[in-house]
């Protein structure tokens, strides 16, 4: 029998009336022949309000214990949707992290997934239950609870589709699928009924929150076909899948924008193999997340200069240490700018097409917007900007490459 | 090292400030050189928040699937806990009930405790660190999340101080310990310093909601000093332990009433084996809790009277089955009666003392309260008498046993 997994987020079962919401589908899946496995997240505002009764308690909580703290959230859901599947006459039985069991590193707070048994869950659906799942949790080898990270639930769910053999994950969510572009920014967003792998990933990566990153790397790695949908419509959603030849022919699939970033310039860095590791090593060391990272060639005198972004939050951590590893190293200025958007266009038809960049460029150009710093990949083109500029950017792109939706007759 | 087990119900860990609160008590008794086992309950009011969540969901919910999401609440408790240790520098972990590990029968929302693995326990004290333990919450054989009933945690903390051969277990709760008879109705009511564990087991089993039967059961088999304490002072609280000569000159240690029972009478049942057999098995198996039950002798006709009590909410129930099995058994009238309290003296003096059976009798007579039905055991007297007058009776039995407080001077 064809197994499909269905993962549902903290919107979809916010309340009783959504839970039961959520119960139906599941059912309606069984009822259409289908193998059911739900993964869920805890319900809305939970994960946070954990979190914060952790940072009342303690600064720097220990992220095993905040693991377990955190980790209750999923675990009244899956309780909660099956009480409601029983509750419309079908069969259901929940399963934790720990008794599936989802095997991780102990990464804590941000494990990674080692593997899965299947048995129980197995056997459960040959009894003819909906196996319910907590998404977002695991084990370690010593029987330490762990999590996933922040949307580690989707990575449970597209995990779990890989190791039963589903013919595919659901993930319910309260947008109805994959937009070009987001809808808050530019009103003529247009849902992409299908999206290549590659190109979600460089979307998710860029800003778009609706699928984990990891969830898709899986699904890509795992050729799982990967649907994101609405819970609260029936709407067909959007498929991500494979590349196929009809995808090549559209040049541009999506365009993504981040805000509030921070670019840093370190000038004159000396042309030595080895120094950019130590300067990046650094800033990983101190959880600071480097975005887009651009190197110019070196002058004659040997050295270069050496630009990349930060989240506008780390800025003053960013700066610190910069400054004193600027002495150690000996470059020249650290600068610093802040009001940074990077507008991105992704496309996995870029690959075979030239002038897909140049377009973008010329387009900006039009719209009188300065690129501050250029950063491309096989199938994107990333341009830094000033922030105030990201809205009108990104409007005239969609428009441009041919994006925009039809408007209503 | 000696070691001891510290529990601390809803009320002591109810908020930041309160689990600090702990944190403290429990790194102080780790500073007088113990080896200390923290047990937790969920924050008060988070049992019945989650229960309310799965009645919404359910009206008849399943165990397991309850047991999964009320087991939660002790689980956000022990990672807050720990957290609150490690805060105050001293070293922590915690453990839920399947990493200790706590193995029970698989009677969900009831289930016993089987057995418990030291050895986790045993590891994380000698690294030093303070073992803070998920109260009510245990597995079964297959992996199962299984709770305790209410107040189990209570059970939880004695059967580890049991496993650990800890030299004391101390309950810590929001009264400072166990008290002559309830304070709201007699404000003569004292503290008691000692008791024994028989008398608790009535004074437990008789209404006063200090401890679950079942932790006292455990204490009494396993002979673990427990004590009862206030975590909102430093008073030395109750210490329940085994009986000694000092406790036998002691005629009654204490008074317990209880209130909304509903009393019932069978009248004429034949005077054949199993038929009592046969009424108490049907009431039970529709999870009715019988109490006081008394059996007058048989009549010539060889028939005889059978009257017991039950809780005032089960009235419907028990008046429904009872008549059908009349008209089975071929009994006479069933008759029963509201507004019924059971007011109790307790005290192992009473085992070598003739005449305090009497003595309570005439207290009563004496303030013309009518005694509907007496039954006692070797420690106890209880009787039966209308509500309205329970009050009274318990203030008049309090002086005239000698318990009531010295005024204060």
């Amino acid at each position: 029998m064809a197994l499909i997994v269905q993962k549902y987020g903290g919107t979809s079962v916010g309340d009783p009336d959504r839970i039961r919401n959520v119960a139906r589908r599941a059912i309606a899946a069984r009822k259409q022949g289908y193998d059911v496995v739900v993964v869920v997240s805890a319900m809305s505002g939970e994960t946070n309000r954990l979190l914060k009764l952790t940072r009342e308690l303690s600064k720097r909580p220990s992220e095993r214990e905040q693991d377990v703290v955190v980790s209750s959230g999923e675990q009244v859901t899956v309780g909660l949707v099956v009480l409601a599947i029983q509750e419309q006459k079908a069969k259901a039985r929940s399963f934790l992290g720990h008794q599936v069991r989802i095997l991780t590193d102990s990464a804590f707070a941000n494990a990674r997934i080692k593997s899965i048994d299947s048995e129980r869950l197995f056997a459960s659906l040959k009894r003819k239950e909906i196996a319910v799942v907590a998404g977002f949790q695991g084990i370690d080898e010593e029987g330490n609870i762990t999590t996933l990270g922040r949307g580690g639930s989707d990575t449970t769910a597209v995990a779990l589709a890989a190791v039963l053999h589903a013919s595919a994950c659901e993930i319910y969510t309260d947008v109805d699928g994959v937009y070009t572009t987001d809808p808050r920014i530019c009103d003529r967003a247009r849902k992409l009924d299908r999206v290549a792998y590659e190109e979600m990933l460089e979307l998710a990566s860029l800003g778009s929150k609706v699928l984990q990153i990891r969830s898709v790397e899986f699904a890509m790695k795992y050729k799982v076909p990967l649907w994101v949908k609405s819970s609260f419509s029936d709407d067909s959603g959007t498929l991500i899948t494979e590349e196929d030849e009809a995808m090549e022919n559209v040049l541009v699939s999506g365009i993504a924008v981040t805000r509030d970033e921070a670019r840093f310039v370190v000038r004159n860095v000396p042309d030595k193999p080895g120094l950019a590791a130590k300067i990046f090593g650094t800033l990983a060391g101190l959880d600071i997340v480097v975005d887009v990272i651009v190197q110019t060639p070196a002058h004659d005198d040997k050295r270069t200069d050496l630009a990349f972004t930060v989240g506008r939050l780390d800025l003053e951590k960013t700066r610190d240490c910069l400054r004193k590893l600027a002495r150690q190293i000996g470059t020249g200025k650290v600068e610093h700018e802040v009001d940074i958007a990077k507008v991105s266009i992704v496309g996995v038809g870029m690959r075979n097409h030239a002038g897909v960049a140049a377009k973008m460029f010329q387009v900006l150009a039009d719209e009188g917007v300065n690129i501050r710093v250029i950063s491309t990949s096989e199938i994107k083109v990333s341009c830094l900007i000033d922030e105030k500029y990201a809205e009108l950017a990104v409007r005239a792109l969609h428009t441009a490459f041919g994006l925009d939706a039809k408007p209503a007759s």
